[in-house]
């Protein structure tokens, strides 16, 4: 029984005070999700009904079947993965979009989306201190909102692949590579899975906090034209996801000075989000990405208070997304596209069709403010070091790199008599990581580094306070605790 | 001015009431937005602001400044493109997967994300008649939400080119082909080009009413392989965008027998929907997609009544996606990813993050049940069948193919002494198409086949009743009259 206009009115008012209960009540729910693989399937019928349902019903079953299936990004106690962001100006400015139901792929059919999208990018821009080369005023540069991180990384590769073949048309393309470090997104390996081309891991040593230096940038691509493989493209990371290692953009930019074929692609999905803060663009490099950079990514739905998914691409030169993504059939020609008067976002992502997501960011800037903005990230960093100071003032835990921003990367590690052997230390975190993922009231996720298992905290959900802080070490503790107990019995017993 | 709460209610209250109002001032609207390029910049300041504001003012710019942006797809005068579903079921679906803001990119991260749509994919298999080997309950086959038919596309290309590869690792990428035809959607050029791979444009037939037949097939595999190039992968596309064609699978899929390294992916982006109808499963050959496909994709945002975006794709072994697509770094290992007992639907498609999809598809599907549902399609291609009739009952117009489902293509093509030769009728229907272009009260797109520029009006808003169909009718044969009258200056003017 589909809804009319005055029984979507009644229901659209449910789902508000719906989910404001949710809000009021989600620092008692469990963060992790307690339900056992198949849960859902057992619950539903095996078919769509044949009559249409009632939709008081649909919106129960929400409240009794999914939320309880639901793990809490939002929850203050919340610190796998990254975070994601969510803000109810972010809902609002989804609602909207939902309702206007445009795919805008070229500026023709919805000028509104694509309009916006170049505005907010440009203030986006701003905010983030990118310099005016960026800038879709620039008819140059220019910005892009994608779905995740690894589209804006997968949509440069495709850019940087297609301009190098245009370069040297009589090379295989067997012969290309992509240059990640061990500590890149995923993103990178994906995208080397999806183009069919190979990826040569850099390394990143301790002593340089995990960060890829220009030294090893050179002496890699030496050793490839050697070999006679062509690197096209290097991904480089402010902000890697497992310990927040920001790569040397400077070095790595000034070496890429010498191959200007190159593509140096920027992924900060996380950490970029930061530049907002004026005291946090030297730290992340952003100098050195304004000089070198060929293209930028940073998520607002990781750090930035916009709900998933808005992530932002910037490109020096928009014509290399263009020229390697402009398809423009019959049906899809228009006035203004054939006059190049507009932007057809369209050329300039992988796909056609495109939700309207530059509305929640919009909605997100202007509710929150620059200054608003700011104090939100601060407030997460700070969190952080004060976490960061729990560990360093305990007996048991110790930090396994530097604190980065809002993430905190630490192992358990009590004082012995003699310091414990690698071996032994992981098999100690891994039963403690075991022991952390069966709590119901916290969640982290684990890492590891040059072989070291490691505990990842990041923090970012707009409710966690210092209380949450206090609560996560607390239990940290104890299960350390007990961990150590553990461990010690299988000891023990292995000597037995 | 970060909203609370309880401002939030307020909030979404007035969001609430601001979509009714939308639509029920709707038709009042003009369909295509008449802004000009760079209207919002203007009206927009420069930079996001210092302080933040007001939600009421934000929202009321929504309003002031946004929606005479945006051209109404929703409008029941919309006839251009295909349609894109929008059904306040769709919306609210929507709106709670932003409240939870789960980025499901694996079971764990957030159970009901992945139960759900693994569930509602089922239910999509099912009620368009799919056999159990596309179930995911199947353990073999499977479904999975992407973002929109290109995506659904590149991803079975990527797939397809990793089986080939992994069958025939000596082929180099350079002798790789995609099939394509003429008539098939702008994604099999992209993903020619996001690839860098060739793209073959098999030819299609005005007597075959624009079908790829399975004599060509052959024939240009045949010639392929005597030049040393290898077809892996061919898109078939059941409701071609100019035309509605459809590809007779039957026979491409018999060929296709003796070439089982070629992936079959059929694109039924629009028209797969009308397979919730059995009587209309014949005519869109499912019985040959279910003996012969290897993936299949129809999008529920195109003509499904769920909100963009929802493209379905099922592949007949899951394998295919995973062996091409699995990156599983320590910070994305789970206990039960691990296990195998759980799908992480990251591996399924070409990002990582995804959006909580299935929701709103649950939301529809529920609502206005199969029936519901079927009831809809039918009134589409009834007033479809309607549109065609005045078409053939005028002396003025004619139809370029017959009509297919929900869409009519046809030219203006007036009775006159001589039979107008094609250049002269094309001229006359630019002119035709150009004056359409500037009404307000209709929308349609154009589109060539075979050289022929014609007209396509394709329904599917949900608020379209007879009425509109009459009012479309009425406005042609008023434009067709002063395009005439032009097109007779025009010629009279060269001729003096």
């Amino acid at each position: 029984m589909p809804l009319d206009i005055e029984e979507f009115r009644k229901a659209g008012y449910k789902a508000i005070d719906r989910i404001c209960d949710y809000y009021y009540s989600l620092q008692d729910k469990p963060v992790v999700s307690q339900v056992e693989p198949g849960y859902l399937r057992e619950a539903l019928p095996a078919e769509a009904p044949e009559d249409g349902e009632d939709f008081d019903t649909i919106q129960d079953d929400y409240q009794k079947l999914i939320v309880p299936g639901l793990t809490h990004w939002q929850h203050p106690s919340f610190f796998a993965y990254f975070p994601t962001a969510c803000t109810f100006e972010g809902m609002l400015g989804d609602l909207y979009a939902s309702s206007a139901a445009n795919p805008g792929f070229n500026w023709a059919c919805s000028p509104a989306c694509t309009e916006l999208e170049a505005v907010v990018m440009d203030w986006s821009a701003k905010l983030l201190g990118l310099i005016p080369d960026f800038y879709n005023t620039s008819g140059i540069g220019g910005g892009v909102m994608q779905t995740s991180a690894s589209d804006s990384g997968l949509t440069a590769v495709v850019a940087a692949r297609s301009r190098f073949v245009c370069l040297h048309p009589s090379i295989p393309l067997e012969s290309l590579i992509i240059y990640v470090t061990s500590q890149t997104h995923s993103l990178g390996a994906k995208a080397g899975l999806v183009l069919g081309l190979e990826v040569r891991v850099l390394d990143v040593r301790e002593e340089d906090a995990f960060a890829l230096r220009g030294e090893t940038v050179r002496a890699v691509i030496d050793q490839d034209k050697e070999r006679g493989k062509y690197p096209f493209v290097l991904i480089a990371t402010v902000g890697t996801t497992s310990s927040g290692a920001i790569d040397r953009i400077d070095e790595i930019g000034e070496v890429l000075q010498d191959f200007p074929d190159i593509w140096l692609h920027v992924d900060a999905a996380w950490a970029g989000m930061t530049f907002v803060c004026p005291e946090l663009r030297g730290p992340g490099e952003l100098q050195a990405i304004n000089k070198y950079a060929t293209s930028f990514c940073t998520n607002f739905h990781k750090w930035g208070l916009v709900n998933f998914d808005a992530s932002t691409l910037w490109v020096r030169d928009r014509k290399l997304l263009t020229d390697a993504l402009d398809i423009t059939p019959e049906f899809l020609r228009t006035k203004h596209g054939d006059e190049g008067t507009v932007i057809d976002y369209r050329n300039w992502h992988l796909g056609l069709g495109r939700r309207f997501r530059s509305l929640k960011v919009w909605f997100v800037l202007r509710s929150y403010g620059a200054e608003g903005f700011r104090r939100y990230i601060r407030k997460c960093i700070e969190l952080n070091n004060l976490f960061a100071s729990y560990v360093l003032e305990s007996p048991d835990f110790a930090l396994v790199t530097q604190p980065s921003l809002a993430l905190t990367v630490f192992r358990l590690q009590p004082e012995t008599e003699q310091p414990l052997a690698l071996q032994a230390l992981n098999d100690l975190n891994r039963i403690f990581y075991g022991r952390l993922s069966a709590r119901r009231d916290i969640h982290l996720t684990q890492t590891q580094l040059n072989g070291v298992f490691c505990i990842r905290l990041a923090i970012g959900a707009v409710r966690t306070d210092e209380s949450h802080i206090k609560h996560a070490y607390d239990v940290l503790v104890e299960e350390a605790g007990q961990a150590i107990e553990a461990w010690k019995q299988t000891k023990q017993a292995a000597m037995d």
